[in-house]
């Protein structure tokens, strides 16, 4: 073991896959492993690193000797909103499997809109055979992606390839080859030009509450799908759920694919598990592969102990 | 009309998408559009070409001073097999819109098996806040794409982007980049790699009921979808749909994704309609947009008449 430091893991995951990805993680270092009950007393103040995913609050008030805290998803949310955190530098999760599997999503979801996926459905249900007329392929339809950070750049390469036309938004102008983008200050004209508008943001105290009636009311309304759709596979945190719910009924949105909620789980009670018009997902867009995590870790700690800086760290200042 | 010869329409589309598209195409050469009953007598012998689309089994014998045929759609299997069809050559249509809406729903429907889309509706009908545990990613899974012509290179190249493992099989050995093919003679050791088949043949006397017991057996059942999957957006006469029931009873397939059946539409009284694990289209994959057909129509005309061969004619002995 080398005399090194401890690594605390407090990771809310579903158990077995932590505890199995930890039998070849960190071999050159103590685990502290906060999911066994014969940690629960055991002094932290050893630590040097925590990995995290919704952690015991507790924590970081008993690892008072950490040197970074690494989050178990590419949201920081779920630490930065809740705790008290030490000054200490905050690394998200990134890595290629995790992007990979968000696209995935996004282009599923996208290509069930484009291709009514809905509509054939209930004919199935109906055993009604009957081609929807008019059905535009991906190049008549645009799509528009609000933020363009690791998973937002992803999902917009792909859904090039796919053919749809992609606009991107996000705080910083940026430059992406073959890709229209908008800065914050240019929201409006970015949402003019929308028909399915994904949502890839971290949730922070300016993208609390952003897709509100407002929002939708300014998505492109004569475009080739009928009505805008709405997807969100960021945070639900950014979405206000009583107005999307009543822009669902109304018809300022057409449809809608949820992978995030206000509350987790979804209410049984709430509307959106029955509306015709909505994909409901349980935060399954991009679960993070355990396995991959550590190696992130692992990576990071690697980087720290040759003098290279930690990548990844979250700017506190902003939230993400 | 510069004394040009007629071209003679009788496509069994939708007949609004016909007149409306006719309104702009062959601006410099008489129409005769069999869907306007005053055409129905005309004598036809001065037509030079046909557009035809499940024709009039007459329109061969009374338009006898044809010089070629084009298909409405990408197969040719609604000419060959029904018609005494006089020795011309039939041209198939080839167009980018058509190829890529094929490409739209075989992407879709892969996705939608890989990413739960059957179990999640599912759940979200019974209001149930589930993540499915063990979600592979795109590149744990391999697609086998049968037919690897106009359709089916895209659709491979853009699975790849997706992030899937990819191979494919066709009458003739074939060298795509990136890609592990195998002819012909090397089915057995295609199917048993793929766990999600992709169905792109077009409908052959060699190709007629190829999907049936014994090909599915063959399919890998150890792969991480928990078993095969079917696709077919070829021709419906290339599967055996009595033995492709059973097999997605008894649990030889997982699911089932399909656009095409024996006889179309589907009989109402089919069990595929209500199967828990299968999703119907009717037909719909790639349907033809008018336009686009008219405008490669024009133009394989103008090559002939400025002395170069026409493109895309089909092969009578092999039959596509
Ligand atoms: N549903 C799931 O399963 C799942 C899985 C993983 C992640 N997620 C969510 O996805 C989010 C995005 O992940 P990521 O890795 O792509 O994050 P990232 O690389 O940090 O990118 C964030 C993007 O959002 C933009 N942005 C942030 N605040 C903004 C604001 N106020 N106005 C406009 N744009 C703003 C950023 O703009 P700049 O480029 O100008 O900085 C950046 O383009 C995560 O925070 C997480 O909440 C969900
Ligand atoms: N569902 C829909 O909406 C829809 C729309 C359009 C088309 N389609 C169907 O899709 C089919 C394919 O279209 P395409 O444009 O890709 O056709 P294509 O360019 O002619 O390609 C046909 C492919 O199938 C292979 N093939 C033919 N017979 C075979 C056999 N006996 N064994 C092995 N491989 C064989 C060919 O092999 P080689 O490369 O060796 O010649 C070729 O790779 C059409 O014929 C049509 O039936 C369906």
């Amino acid at each position: 073991m080398s005399g090194k430091r401890p690594v605390v893991i407090d990771l809310r995951f579903a158990r077995e896959s932590v505890v199995s990805a930890l039998r070849s993680a960190f071999p050159d270092r103590p685990v502290i492993d906060m999911g066994d009950a014969a940690n629960a007393e055991r002094d932290l103040t050893d630590a040097e690193f925590a990995v995290v995913w919704k952690p015991d609050p507790a924590l970081f008030r008993r690892a008072t000797g950490l040197r970074a805290i690494f989050s178990g998803g590419a949201g920081v949310d779920h630490i930065l909103s809740a705790y008290e955190l030490p000054d200490l530098p905050i690394v998200r999760f990134v890595d290629r499997s995790l992007t990979d599997r968000m696209s995935e999503w996004v282009i599923w979801q996208c290509l069930h809109h484009l291709r009514n996926g809905i509509a054939y459905a209930s004919q199935q249900r109906e055993r009604v055979w009957h081609e929807i007329a008019e059905q535009p392929e991906a190049r008549d339809v645009t799509v528009g992606v609000m933020g363009l950070g690791v998973l937002g750049a992803d999902a917009v390469r792909k859904l090039k390839v796919m053919g749809f036309d992609v606009i991107g938004w996000s705080r910083r102008a940026k430059s992406i080859e073959g890709l229209e983008t908008f800065d914050a200050a240019n929201l409006e004209a970015f949402l003019g030009r929308t028909d399915i508008l994904v949502g890839l943001l971290p949730l922070t105290d300016d993208t609390r509450g952003i897709y509100d009636r407002a929002l939708y009311s300014r998505l492109r309304r004569t475009g080739p799908l009928g009505g805008p759709i709405f997807l969100n596979a960021g945070r639900g945190g950014s979405q206000n759920e009583t107005e999307l719910i009543a822009c669902l009924a109304d018809g300022t949105l057409k449809a809608a694919s949820l992978d995030v909620f206000e509350k987790e789980p979804l209410d049984p009670e709430s509307p959106l598990w029955s509306m015709p018009n909505v994909i409901v997902t349980p935060h399954a867009a991009a679960a993070s592969d355990v396995r991959a995590l550590f190696r992130h870790v692992e990576a990071q700690i690697a980087r720290l102990e040759s003098g290279l800086p930690l990548e990844f760290v979250v700017d506190r200042v902003s939230g993400y």
